[in-house]
């Protein structure tokens, strides 16, 4: 078997474009990004992504079918002036292994190079370890003039972090995009670490959106992130009654999203 | 060397069969099973899988002969009208690693699809963390139609069960049997995951009788369930005596079966 | 870099070689053995195999020179009528994952094969977790005959031991040597497992000397297990004055022999 | 993707250079050694290593700019008579497991054998877990006219340390090297263990000028280590008024350098 088995699902003629890339970690940022980002514009699948270095799982519908688990190529065209060619990358895992890590993001960027891809935009959360009211969109680019264009649109080029540099996919896709002659930028927003955060993802859209020159509506982002608010707030009171004992629902916040 | 060693024992012509899977996990319930099947129908030895994805093991016998550790594939020509060949694959280990699940996995499947297999029943335990007394048979499969058929045979499509999805070779050979074109059904008997439990082996071996058209005799799998019995009632006294220590008993029980 | 880098240091014609395998395990048994016969029997060096799946480690002798862990396959041809020429594999590892198992093993078989190997006897301690006055050997077969063979020699053939199977190169010498069509014979001298034994590895040479025909001095591995004893001695002298500290003792009797 | 990603920089002609390898390890000394050697003799870039092998991690500068974690190897052309080419091996990380030791190492030493490489310092510390006031260089070397000549450089070569040999890219530089029949010398520094300790690098680096036979300005490298006494004063004052945990202060310590 292949390391990485890539199932291409259609054939079609990108212009110029860009790699968006999000993928589960911390606060589920990046996967709660990409996947809002392709649902909101209609992307259609172009490639799926089978692996070794997944783990041997599939995934079990309401409906009762089986679904191995992948990463997913999706693609959408420009639809107006202003606007480019967008390749999303989303999906079940990362990489268990560091091999994997490196295989799997070499072998989508293969595909997206073979696509004409010379810019990535990588999205992830950057947990702060405590809660986090308005979260501020940290970076990370390839290129002076990309952090300074980043800059532009709101987004923080700390000192101090990322400290110890970013481990991971969304790091990666930088790392070894430049192997293959790419640009691009990391946006992370700002997580408390604990919850998956779709108010975090909000934050890390906004800018992308800004960067890409398209319009996202956020009406259900913003409903999934009042959700999480009251299931928050819930747990915050059972806390206050029972200190003790909030692991539980703490885990089970985590399966929401 | 290869990965996995295939050694071919026989050559055979086979006319539209049907995979079996049942590897050590849960239970032991798919191993049982399968190994049950095996026997009951007298299948003979097709192939040998050899891997480095299992433990650099040999088992000895009572006669003091070894034998390397191994996933093997029987097969069974159809006797009467109504019945189809049918392929089994049992053995002593699932590969110990995700890599060498999916790579053992891969291979049988390549050994399967050049014999014809279209279609695949993966046999499971569904670990229920209590005692189960008459353990239902939970299903997965590729399809909507498998569903809808599989519920006619009595079993149960569960909303929430398997919440995680399926981890192992049980799923795997259902995923990955997708790029071969193959469908096909995992039939999961409850049990308790604490034993292993003949019982639920054979509730889920009466699903696949029926399904495959078979006809089983099951006093030996019950003469084994009853020994289980007698031994956890054991358990159950000597924990009623001494509450402390009975891990070690209850892990003699693993080995039984 | 391949993965088992084999270095051949001669070419030389041998006639129906056994092959004698002994690497560092329980006890340390089967290695004393082998580095033992192949002092005895001034055996020469005629392959040295490198491996990624040995710890990345170099050995610094007294004299201050480094040497890369390797194993090592030497060769002595029978000098009288009625003895046969032997392959001895000895080593500071065995491979350190279960891949690396499988490809040495089967990289030093190919080796063996290609010099006429057919036979293969494995060396190995069986550690009975208690002190062992006067070690017995059991053994494991690839055949009925060979267990009858042994049984003459002295050899026991236990219906429960080893009961889980053999773990590691002796067994997997005989499970991957039916492969290159090999017979063989493990032989398992029992030991503590607390202590390096050079009277077990005694044990297990007086039989091999036996099933090979050869005469043997074991002078120097008497007296190797008189210093063992008198540690031992020490040993269980300061734990009677002491007996809640006797770790660190016992450690350093672990790198004797 | 390739195990190992080697991109050279550029093509320059070199006279039997000496390879110098320093990585991260005990006390970084290795490390500290090897990048205060390039910059001193302001070594330019000839070749990146990148690998599957790493983290997959990428730094980001204080400027944001992201750089992915690599192993480098730098020349430096020799500038006068008695002076030799020398290649430097730094780098960010050694591989992460066995077998990614060996393949680094492999790859790195091919590139070396092309460019002329028959000899090898390897740089490295030795923790002796306590505080050294004076550090001693310890040697390993590849032939007993080598540990001559290291003797005479004042180098240390004692009969029991390093006792278990050495585990890592310095010893396997210079086991696998005799593969590619270089010669070679393992430098290892004094040092505790718990802090980077730039004093044993500087006692190293003047070993290893005194055989190239170049001159180095240590000013820099002696800031280093009052900047690292200093700390070391301020944890143990601390650990005086509250001797429970310095931990952390020390971790914070482990970062300077």
């Amino acid at each position: 078997m292949d390391d990485v088995v890539v199932r291409m699902l259609e054939s079609v003629p990108l212009k110029d474009p860009v790699l968006v890339e999000g993928l589960p970690g911390v606060g589920n940022v990046g996967k709660l990004a990409a996947d809002y980002l392709r649902d909101q514009l209609e992307a259609k699948p172009l490639a799926t992504f089978y692996s070794k270095f997944f783990p041997p799982q599939v995934y079990v519908s309401e409906a009762g079918l089986i679904r191995l688990v992948s990463n997913d190529l999706c693609y959408r065209k420009a639809r107006r002036a202003g606007e480019r060619d967008i390749l999303i990358l989303g999906g079940d895992y990362q990489g268990i292994s560091p091999e994997g890590q490196y295989e799997l993001t070499h072998r989508v960027l293969e595909v997206a190079h073979k696509h004409g891809v010379r810019e990535v935009f990588t999205l992830a959360g950057f947990a702060q370890g405590h809660v986090v009211e308005t979260p501020r969109v940290l970076g990370a680019a390839t290129s002076a003039a990309r952090v300074e264009a980043m800059k532009k649109l709101g987004v923080v080029f700390s000192r101090n972090d990322p400290g110890g540099g970013l481990i991971g996919a969304s790091g990666l896709f930088l790392g070894l995009g430049r192997l293959f002659d790419m640009e691009g930028v990391c946006l992370m927003g700002e997580t408390s670490g604990y919850f998956v955060d779709p108010r975090s993802a909000e934050a890390v859209l906004k800018v992308l959106a800004k960067a890409l020159g398209i319009e996202l509506d956020f009406t259900d982002l913003e409903s999934k992130a009042k959700e999480i608010d009251r299931i928050a707030q819930k747990i915050h009171e059972a806390e206050a009654k029972a200190p003790d004992s909030p692991a539980q629902t703490r885990e089970d916040l985590g399966y929401i999203g």
